[in-house]
């Protein structure tokens, strides 16, 4: 039943928890292999890693023993959750040893040659794969997935591309979790905003045109796109305000039904991770929240609500998903996911 | 010394409380008249009002007895914290009666013939008042101070007004304190955002531009400004991201020394409760914060940061400032002194 | 499969909402009547009730119209979520007319002919039933659960009725949910903590005796009980610490144990809502926390953690749980599952 | 009018900012030397330091150079923030080398001949210094403050010592701010109750009993004390729960009216930092707040409510202080207060 054998870069931390916890009980995928820094190698998981999810640590996981982030032991489909100060060096040496890595660090988004995928948005950039080997040497891959403010953001915008895209502001409301644990002091945040995250905005602007660009990434979306970043006391759930300007100035319902009836390969394919629909679109006047909303789709939903007319630009909405499932573990599952599904691994 | 008798309408609630809290601490008013509902009428004060501030009573206003909203009786000048239920008619009663009523409410604001003022950018709009009272049949006179968050926007783009504003994207954090108590529900709110304030966005639209405008606010500024409100987790403090347009297309810097002199008429007449300077403008990255930055120039000065070039605009900011303070009852007692000052009272 | 029809008094609140969320997965009962105040009669329950739970509303709810609290056309079975102001006088026509009330509301709970019951602790209390209906005159029932605070309280001592329970201090850490919507605003409890919750001491300690008691809970448990109840800003469960001393002077390990192995009629009778094991008792030295313990059992498990020696009197622990689920909707579902099986209904 | 040069080990931390702070606008001390770990040294305090307090920097100290710590050079009197893994070894270098150690870390609170001083409660302590000097063979002295926690517990507690106090429960709902920066990861407090701080119990226990105690804190008060400690998500103020057995078996009147009446050497002396009076006592149900009260008597006050009859004791009530002013910096500043008053210095 469970076909695949996976295994997790980073598995101790709090994003790595995360993938084993998903991962636990999803339909294709066994986690046999959950790798670590030297300080937990040796160790079993339950003891080197200090569990920091609602949902118990599963039954499976608690006992295995972690092994070092060593390339050719492990089984060839391998998820990253590994920190950006290491990521670059290791993932690369996973993917030189024949390994599919499926990233969610950043060190590679950028990179010409490795798709930065959204599944329902750009699954096409995984043609750019036969030439990432050749132009590497790599005998197996990197894929990677956004930064987690920049998922919601360029789904949202991704059924507005028919409509033409050429402006966009967007400011942020981002939940604490994002960059592990023990990540944002309490005495930071704790009945504040905060409105910087440091090279967030970057990110956003750029992960963005990327992701909703063509030739498989190497070609950006011409829009131009402005970003303001703020930390928010919210445990999960991004949310965004956005005003676009659309060449076409269709009206707001009609953007607002092209996101309902926005669906990707994911939704096409059935993939087990997919939400249905990929975009849900409220109609209440004060929605989405992240308190309410975030769960929706098993986290993997992009949330959107008052789609309405901007005296500015064309139209202005807000949205809102779950920024460590559709931001971080659940959007890597969800590439190996459509890799599979495309005969890609 | 207090040379000064004033009064305040509905001063048993919460943005009545901090009329009285610091009207007790001026050096030019004397609140002796305090005025609320039949239900408070007759009473001693400190049993009608529900105390909420942390800031104790002040002993020479727990005494006192709770008047009728009626004109006639009360000073000459009245600070009015009345609920927009009932603001209209009364406020109306009172000018019509002789008083003149500085008004916190939002009834009038857009009445063209009523100053909607912020002393530091449109002191002149006072200059309508000889009409209002012309056209009105009035022998008082009302003046309004803005919506809270129209306050803290509107100042921030007051000194970019020499470059030329065209266009404006803003986003708001807004803190809880806004709709007087008990306002937002806990389990609204704890962290959450609501993406939605009922009527604010327009609020901030058409105030801006109506404060910002000539001809005492008959004839609106030209921009074409677009608002994104939200609620978040914060007790004191609104925070807003802003994105602009400016004809002359100035670098951050020069607009940021902008800010960094402006100056208005509290500033150049040295008002009690004229913030000096007017704008604080903050070089540290991840700044303003409402926990740290809410109390700044006595909780009168708007709190800018992060002036920075706009990939789509010409620049964009933060500013924050105290919704209750400089978006209320602060804003008010200046609207007063201005007046005094000017010669008007 | 659903055998047995059911209805809700007061459906429309956000306690009600609870029940018609729970009851919409129930594998026994079908909520087949929601009935609610007249301002929301014989309208769709989806224009009656404001929803404010994440789960989305039941669709067989949606669409079903709002009868009145009329006694006598519902099914036999109805719950109550009634508001205490009107609870007394419905729930009593209810009863009279033959219909069994599984109340939710604080009216009857200390009537000595109305069981207050938690099913894992005081099964036995139902036996008073034939004597309310004679002294009563009604041809139908009223049960009751206890007030959300004292639900995790009289667990949590209930296993140690064993080691003779002469003295107890509580001390609550609340969340915000238990007064219904609106309920505690914002202002209040950002941030802070406020130290008073009216009537809720005196519930703990009258309440809890009165559970632990005997003969259909006519004769109070002889502890001495004093409580402290406090409000904090979490949205879902109450965390309470006790320092408890036992007659027996069993040591920490031991009441672990019995906590541990408690189990009550609800897990004998592997009721649907019951929790396996009715107790989780934690090994982690700073659990159980709300945030992460508060959905144990589905929502019906009280967590404990920390039970350690007492200077003062025996053992001291820390108990949490769900206190909208175990603490309310929840619980009296469980109460009316017992009286199935029970053969009470 | 500046009469004494001091000057604060660890003064780039959080604590130390608070007592740069403080110390900036104190009528007596002027604080000339700010001595940081290697990192620091030579470093102006405006780069070394990087502030955290909303009141901003005092001009006074970003420009000093940051000095090692060493003892022998700087002033007699040095306040400690040092973190407790280092202060244990600095300061007994610097007593030894002559300076008065007024100091906020654990590492010789318990120390038999240091006193553990809230001047309002046991300044008699002092006494022991000599045989501090003489047992120790320093030429100068260590003078420390209690734990956070303690200080509002034992200051609380003081005046029932007429009564005499046999047996407490304290139960504690304590801000984020104890452990310095980062401190609390906002992940873990968010919307949540942890109740288990480490060591914290236990300080609350042994300090109190040796603070109420006699011969210089060398015998112990003969109470019986249990604490339970819980951190809640609030940024200033601890706020506890306390049940107290008095053999006096006063009413609770008398206690509230012992507390109110209660003054130590600090109001008799009238020391700049002593708060009139020591202890505020609410009469509103719901008070104290951390919110609305914890900066009474400039952050220094103790502030109790709900003194009422304890079931299971003789009286319960509320305490509440500020953890980093009257629990810290401003603690160790009274104390330093005394000494100067008391002609120890």
């Amino acid at each position: 039943m469970r076909s695949m054998d996976v295994g997790v870069l980073g598995a101790t931390g709090v994003v790595g928890q995360h993938f084993v916890s998903r991962l636990a009980r999803h339909p294709w995928f066994e986690p046999v292999w959950l790798a670590a820094s030297e300080r937990s190698e040796g160790r079993a998981y339950a003891d080197a890693a200090p569990w920091r999810l609602a949902a118990p640590m599963p039954a499976g996981a608690a006992g295995r023993t972690v092994e070092p982030c060593t390339p050719g032991r492990g089984p060839k489909v391998v998820f990253s959750a590994l920190d950006a100060s290491v990521a670059g060096e290791i993932e690369e040496a996973f993917a030189r040893a024949g390994h599919v890595v499926v990233s969610n660090a950043r060190n590679f988004r950028m990179d010409p040659l490795v798709p930065l995928l959204i599944p329902e948005v750009n699954a096409d950039h995984l043609a750019i794969l036969p030439e990432q080997r050749a132009q590497k040497g790599w005998t197996g891959a990197v894929v990677t997935n956004p930064n987690c403010s920049t998922v919601v953001f360029a789904s949202a915008l991704a059924p507005l591309r028919q409509f033409g895209i050429t402006t966009v502001v967007v400011s942020t409301m981002q939940a604490v979790f994002g960059a592990g644990y023990p990540g944002v002091p309490s005495l930071d945040i704790l009945g504040n905003v905060v409105p910087f995250i440091g090279g967030e905005e970057e990110k956003m602007e750029r992960e963005t045109l990327k992701i909703l660009g063509s030739d498989g990434g190497r070609v950006n979306h011409a829009a131009r796109v402005s970003a303001h970043t703020n930390r928010v006391p919210v445990i999960d759930g991004h949310t965004i305000t956005v005003s676009v300007a659309l060449a076409q100035q269709p009206d707001a319902a009609a953007v607002a039904e092209a996101m309902r009836q926005f669906k990707g390969r994911p939704q096409e394919l059935n993939l087990p991770s997919a939400p249905q629909p990929a975009i849900v679109v409220m109609e209440e006047p004060n929605r989405p929240q992240p308190r309410l909303d975030v769960d929706r789709g098993d986290g993997m939903a992009v949330v959107v609500g008052r789609v309405r007319p901007c005296p500015v630009f064309t139209v202005k909405f807000v949205a809102m998903s779950h920024n460590v499932v559709r931001g971080a573990a659940g959007a890597a599952i969800l590439n190996a996911e459509l890799m599979v599904a495309e005969g890609m691994i």
